[in-house]
């Protein structure tokens, strides 16, 4: 028996976990990686992606994913993105018709373009999922720094839910009721990142980046609003917040990816020595189908791409970005 | 004979005079610090403000204002904010009536809370008046470092002017029609930057400081809307992109005081140690006033407020803000 389950022994996940349970509940780790699940249960520690922070004892690690996550009320996704509809799938028969999914993941699928909370309605179909979002680095909420971060569902009654549920005074946690703004910001952000991260990688400076990351959030703007989410969104938390800490510190692997890259080191080499996903070459690749499907401007998604997918040199990226010829800002 | 003059030998002046000498202009600098202006026109070098960067020698400094800006067909204002009104008097008998003023001080005057290009309006009458504004650290403009900012002005042709003089292919000059939003983020910006400092000086993380940047870009748009500022200023460069760079840079002096006072230094010797105006003090008195006059909601300022001059402790400010009881983020 467990309070809150979650798939994926990734460094939120686990971050979240240490959170909570030191909040009390009883937490269940499932991973697919014995040595996680292991080092979890015998060392207290999550050396491989949580190092140097202890576990407590209410926390326990799994590699059945049935004895994980049945019988727990939470279930979270805390997987890559492009595992959620496959873990979706397997989770269905475990879980009973009113457990609460929560999706941590950020992105959106890369074949189906389609929200991450909308792929898991689709493998789930009747469970209500909650999306929880914002400027949170795990390496942060592990050692209870003050951290704030939305919820939002379609049923916002169930976000509220898990508000309480998960809020502590180190943890602070809103309820939004734009779901689609919230998962496209946590998306994009990502890919801004990379690009921000490139610029750093390259040499250029502070104010180069703060223009970038200007111009980025209007370019998540852009694409947000053809695709329903609201203007104020954009403006909070899993917006501008969560941009600003991806795009600036150094725990963001999208922004270190960018950094290797923006110093001349290929896309493998560059995930490889990250060591872990780098979401933003995903988000990339699926923001730009996304834009010319929809034909919304995104330019530095598609200097990105070319970038990172068509062999652009970076430094000629970012100048094409910065050179732009457009003479009034609005 | 120049070009342009500057009045004021700090940083940011200093930086765009090597920027517009290289362009090829003719500048004037007038300091008040002798050695200033005999390091600059000895040394090539502004050792106090801007060291390790060569001043080419179409820069001239003087300590005689006549001399420096008479004949000058754009005068920049590159002092800080308090000097702003008493400078504009004394340039006043100097300059023609189709002399452009372009002014680079942020903040607002601490009694009359009037913006800085009212200030010299009300002192010249009749010159136009250009404000310039952005994500742009000297350190980094003097370095060609790519940079964008706005210029703006109640008559945007002659803001045209200056954007056409100005623009480099490393510092972008966009146009802005809205003044008052331009010049309200140019203030405010240091009272939030000042407040993310303290939170980096007590130890806490880039998700607090994330936090505390979106809520701050929050309470610059109630405060800039209150005073008839557009919304879209506050999601560009003079908004958001000056307030990032403002947050998270080193360069930023407002930022670097803000860390002394989290780390537990008084003041007094804060401000001792940064050795320049620290804006975001004199801004955060001047808004402290200016949001109970207007009665507008400006919680940062407030609880900065109460740390900079009633003694509250910085550590207690910061949880203030972090713990204020708001369920929904909108």
């Amino acid at each position: 028996m467990s309070d809150i389950s979650f798939i994926g022994g990734g460094s939120f996940g686990t971050a979240l976990s240490i959170m909570l349970a030191k909040k009390g509940y009883k937490i269940n780790i499932w991973a697919r990686n014995v040595d996680v699940v292991n080092d979890i249960n015998i060392k207290r520690e999550n050396i491989k992606y949580l190092p140097h922070v202890v576990i407590p004892v209410n926390v326990s690690a799994f590699t059945n994913l049935e004895e994980a996550i049945s019988d727990s009320k939470i279930v979270v996704i805390a997987v890559p993105s492009h595992a959620v509809r496959e873990i979706s799938r397997k989770i269905k028969s475990y879980i009973s018709d009113d457990t609460i999914i929560v999706n941590i993941a950020k992105g959106i699928e890369e074949d189906s373009l389609k929200r991450l909370s909308v792929v898991i309605e689709e493998e789930i179909l009747n469970n209500p999922v909650v999306v929880l979002s914002g400027p949170s680095h795990a390496e942060e909420v592990a050692l209870d720094i003050p951290t704030t971060v939305v919820v939002t569902s379609k049923n916002i009654e169930v976000a509220k839910q898990i508000q309480d549920k998960f809020m502590t005074n180190k943890f602070r946690i809103y309820t939004n009721e734009d779901i689609v703004g919230v998962e496209i910001c946590g998306a994009v952000k990502n890919i801004i990142a990379l690009a921000a991260g490139i610029s750093d990688g390259i040499g250029y400076g502070d104010n180069t980046k703060a223009a970038l990351m200007t111009r980025g959030m209007s370019e998540i703007a852009r694409i947000g609003l053809r695709l329903g989410a609201r203007q104020e969104t954009f403006a909070g938390l899993a917006g501008i917040g969560d941009l600003i800490v991806t795009c600036t510190s150094m725990h963001s692997r999208n922004r270190r990816a960018g950094i290797l890259i923006g110093k001349g080191y290929t896309l493998e080499k560059a995930c490889s020595e990250i060591g872990m996903v780098v979401e933003g070459i995903k988000a990339c690749k699926a923001f730009y189908n996304l834009k010319e499907r929809l034909a919304v401007s995104m330019p530095i998604t598609d200097i990105l791409y070319k970038v990172l997918f068509e062999g652009m040199d970076p430094k000629y990226g970012v100048y094409e970005l910065m050179s732009r010829d457009k003479k009034d800002e609005m």
